[in-house]
């Protein structure tokens, strides 16, 4: 475990991944309740909202409303995902308590994408000329590019380590053509296909192809993996994580029940620090905002730690008998 | 990944870890349909009941009945687990349908030692003496070791690596020194404080010491590591894994809520083969098997890839549209 990273970066999406599957019963404070206590953990990317039809996505309806509600913390990036133009002018809006950002985003899955957006990937490449456009026009950087579905998809299969590594070179040329530095690009697991044998072997392609790119790692846990491929990402010194509190979320789109949401960021937090690796977050802040994420949405979440709890209490409790 | 094993073994103990937590409403004919069941996945060990005091365990009270019960399958190796020279007689009479071999058992928290066994250490060495003389009295051989809470306690915290090489080293001496050749250790997580770091740490102190002994990883999933510990397992060629179907299980003895089951089996088999390591199990039929489990006791269990599915079907249906 030579590569392990001595620190990682999370990027926290719970709101914005659990939020979006509800029907749209949850009151807006209690969603800018957790935005808040998530800002108390440490964590210093949280994703709050995305800017989406709230007729395809009634959960987001509020979304306005939740990044008015939330108070600021000094040294918080919060953020909100859009998937259009229509969204991007939204969230602009809130630039004054946004973080924003220009993300282009390829897909791995050509089923996916016709699925999802209803395009071919050639569409698909020319739809980033027209986002880099619509970034340059109000004066926002790329910084970001994504990759869906990079490690298969449940309409195409498996999908070959090539075809990511060359849509990761075409990303990176298109924003280069036009005066843009991607800074990260996301792998994104959106159906749960990766293994930790599978994210060795393309981050490992990617990397080798470019070495000094920051990866992030988007996995869903709907299989079990999210963990352990996360445990692969670190050993591939991976430092960059999406991960949802409480293992929120999961995609609406991905087309079959059982979804479940991201990996779990008090699992992953656990799991770091147990090994010696260092997020920046309260481990037991973020257990606690996982139970309240749990009681926010009125049901059984799939995080572990904040029910096992963490080992602190019982080091202290067994220092202690020891001490005496 | 270089030290991943071809294949490994798994050793089922759903039926045994998941009934004995339950208060015995479970009616006996459907934890046979279990054992039957497990025993068409192609799983070939599986331990079917305890032989322990029903007033502590009710719901292993009928574990008679249920060894009596099931249609052995051939080529499967059916197993009981006992505490004392009481259960061991109980399941010496059904030595027709039981794979019956010696154990032995160190503890490496002596607080859990204490409150579990009332021993101290001193006493749990002299223990193993008498249990070896109640083994050869019967004609059976010792074949295991297992050392309990290896990696971190409760009520003690964390366990010193060195601690546990002496145990082994110790207990591998006891059986030598009585005729006897312990041929496989088993490293418990019992509280489930194992992390990646400590199961390549530990498994690694012992190997030095023991190139040749094959060690099992029992591993509890309390805060969501199981999966990835057992895939640091497998990074250092750990080819023996007990796990339970479904996630079942939980230790009632653990001291804290939510103690979680053993590795769940159809998640590692799914990485597994995911991964191009051999099981032996046809993983569909086990996520039935963990279907079933979840049916007979009545409430959703951990176990992932049975929610989620495996991705036999989708590649099944993505080929034939591709063809098409």
């Amino acid at each position: 475990m030579t590569d392990l990273p001595k620190s990682i970066h999370i990027n926290e999406e719970g709101p914005r991944e659990g939020f979006q599957i509800e029907k749209g019963d949850i009151p807006t404070a209690r969603k800018i309740e957790l935005v808040e206590a998530l800002a108390e953990t440490g964590v210093d990317h949280i994703q709050c909202v995305s800017f989406v039809s709230p007729k395809a996505v009634p959960g987001m309806a509020d979304a306005e409303e939740v990044v008015r509600g939330f108070r600021k913390k000094e040294g918080v990036s919060y953020t909100g995902l859009w998937l259009n133009d229509k969204g991007f002018e939204r969230a602009l809006t809130h630039s004054d308590k946004l973080y924003i950002e220009g993300a282009l985003n390829l897909y791995a899955s050509n089923a996916f994408l016709k699925r999802n957006q209803n395009r071919v990937p050639e569409q698909q490449r020319e739809a980033q000329y027209g986002l880099i456009r619509m970034y340059q026009d109000k004066g926002v950087k790329v910084k970001r590019a994504f990759v869906t579905a990079a490690f298969g998809c449940n309409f195409e299969g498996d999908i070959p380590t090539e075809r990511v590594v060359a849509l990761i070179d075409d990303i990176l040329a298109i924003a280069h053509e036009n005066g843009e530095t991607v800074e990260r690009v996301g792998l994104g697991d959106t159906m749960a296909w990766a293994t930790p044998a599978s994210i060795k072997r393309l981050v490992g392609a990617v990397r080798e192809r470019h070495p000094e790119l920051p990866l992030l790692l988007h996995l869903h846990d709907t299989r079990g993996m999210g963990i352990a491929n996360a445990l692969a990402g670190l050993q591939m010194g991976v430092r960059l994580y999406d991960t949802a509190v409480a293992g929120l979320g999961g995609c609406p789109f991905a087309g079959h029940k059982g979804a479940s949401g991201n990996v779990c960021t008090e699992d992953l937090v656990f799991m770091c620090h147990e090994m010696g690796i260092e997020t920046g977050i309260d481990l037991e802040a973020m257990i606690e905002a996982a139970r309240l994420a749990q009681d926010i949405v009125g049901r059984e979440l799939p995080g572990s730690v904040m029910k096992g709890g963490s080992l602190a209490k019982f080091r202290q409790a067994s220092a202690a008998a020891h001490a005496a």
